[in-house]
């Protein structure tokens, strides 16, 4: 990504700003600390378009009503090391926080805890919630569905989320791998970039209205639809269809969530599903106890000894060296903590927006 | 696939003439009984590759002494919903069942039951076990680590083996959804038949021995190395060489069995891995009370509706309608009980020259 072009922040503003916002919404202190702090991971890690850059869709939301800034979470169906949640339509930042505990605090108990969430919204990135696990010494899984974009294999019409899942392993002396793939071939905001650039995309990214592969971000975006991961039913399409099933089912078929094309958008901006089939939109959250199955200090030397083998892989002519899921990520926090958080000028213009609606000062240039 | 060529068998026969052999090697009936059905399922639901034609590799190592016809499978560590198994060397398919039916009990006690699994060999299709969770009203998930053929993106060697994932979830009145799938891009079996039909293979599917992009099947089979799912940087070949990590660590890093390039292989004609990091290969099994989350009838309704509505997805132009995952497998059942199993003649030679060294009768033309 081309930062140099962009404005920096301290990442500490930015978490001040944040929280001032949530709480100007109703939202109480230590669930604003919370949201703000997930956003905030997001920017530091280098996912630009899940921090500070999603605030004014949380804004706009929050400005409507649409999300209930002081929800009583609770535990819906339970038995030992399952349950579900209800989010009571509070945000998904703060919701998947509070039900990834549980998800934990049932490993504690009972080795391992899984806890599927419905009547929630967008949760930030999936792998905040894998991360947290590593604190305690678990493995942690986290999915979400999402607002549909992807056509199943061999569908031309919208069916999908880009249902990620995360999950993150710790090492000993390595930092964690850590997996927090989005279950389509590619990510919207990267055709909604060469659409303004008037750029074409790969050939396996995106669908027309009626099916066709295309190179035309407009054809994606006037009706058509991301691709599964895979792509092509040659290349493995049906695959990435089947792992954005699995995570529709887990988060909002298994929870009472609205799934599939009835998941409600995240930004008002966004059309309106024409159906309701559930409560809001669903997570999935599991956690295990590393201990339960080895000693944890021999694990993490395992994952140790896994990454340094991996990392010595041969690698492809005119490639510098194979990466660890998770290096990306870890590379660009080591960079930002030192450097500041970079925001392009739409987002800093949005932020300007819910400055002057709020009343909290945002200087940018 | 063209299965007018081959010779049918009835499942019946094939089934009876794998138990035979697998008790000659000294397997104790039930257990023989079991792997035997395993295959037989496999070859049932059309996917060729892991039922009976794979009997030859199994008895090679059987011969060779390089699999424990009578294992003693015990927990190596254990804390309520989780487990380590020590497969003893045994036969795959048998520690992988009694592995899983662990975990499902577990699931019964707590709410859900997990189990990493070492010193075992192939354990035969994915969704195997977790259609046996099927039939306790449970969620069933599936993993093993295979032998190396699979190079991480940007890499130019063989690091990692196809491995799959598999979940399933039952409908009330549908057939249930079934995903099983490799993390590779393709299967090794494809590059195998289009060498012998001297075809090419599209452009995704394989690497040489530089990690060049190759179309040539020798390519990938002198050096070379299949893709993961995804194939390229730009189609997400990242996401796959992720989730085929999460496999390999789940299955084989937390329960000590050989990980990523370690593995052993499944055929005596296979490459013996030059060191050793653990015991026999990995698995790792899944299992979640549905009732712990919702109403099982209300679920499976649930799942009903989320079939009829993925299966009325808008057609791509030319494609008469979308497919819902397992459904390919499931027209193949129907029609497999029916009219019987297709074999070539490459396995049938293979389960001939079984019959002569065993002295167990078969006929095939």
């Amino acid at each position: 990504m081309d930062t140099n072009s962009n404005q920096k922040f301290q990442p500490e503003y930015l978490l001040n700003f944040t929280i001032e916002v949530f709480t100007y919404f109703g939202i109480p202190k230590d669930h604003a600390a919370l949201a703000a702090k997930i956003l905030a991971l997001s920017d530091i890690r280098g996912i630009d378009s899940h921090g500070v850059a999603r605030l004014y869709s949380y804004v706009g939301l929050l400005s409507e009503g649409l999300i209930n800034p002081n929800p009583k979470i609770s535990i819906a169906r339970e038995k030992k090391s399952v349950a579900t949640v209800d989010g009571d339509n509070g945000l998904g930042l703060v919701v998947g926080h509070y039900a990834n505990e549980m998800a934990m605090d049932k490993a504690e108990k009972h080795g391992s805890g899984w806890v599927s969430v419905c009547n929630s919204n967008h949760y930030g990135i999936a792998g905040y919630y894998s991360l947290e696990a590593l604190k305690r010494d678990m493995i942690g899984w986290s999915m979400t569905n999402t607002t549909k974009l992807v056509a199943p294999l061999w569908g031309a019409e919208r069916m999908l989320g880009t249902n990620p899942i995360a999950i993150a392993f710790p090492g000993y002396k390595e930092p964690p791998v850590v997996i927090d793939l989005a279950t389509s071939a590619a990510a919207y905001g990267k055709i909604e970039i060469a659409k303004r650039q008037k750029e074409e995309v790969p050939e396996g990214w995106i669908a027309d209205k009626d099916g066709n592969l295309s190179t035309q971000p407009e054809d994606m975006i006037n009706g058509g639809a991301l691709l599964p991961l895979g792509s092509t039913r040659a290349l493995g399409g049906h695959k990435g269809y089947a792992l954005a099933s699995m995570v529709d089912i887990l988060t909002a078929v298994l929870s009472g969530a609205n799934w599939g094309p009835f998941a409600p958008p995240f930004a008002l901006r966004q059309e309106i599903p024409t159906r309701s089939v559930g409560k809001g939109i669903g997570h999935f959250f599991g956690a295990m106890e590393i201990d339960g199955f080895m000693d944890v200090i021999e694990f993490k030397k395992r994952i140790d000894e896994w990454i340094s083998v991996m990392r010595n892989t041969k690698p492809a002519k005119g490639i510098e060296a194979v990466l660890i899921p998770g290096d990306p990520e870890h590379q660009e926090e080591i960079k930002r903590k030192k450097e500041g958080i970079p925001l392009n000028a739409t987002v800093i213009s949005d932020l300007k927006a819910i400055s002057i609606h709020t009343g909290i000062p945002f200087s940018g240039h």
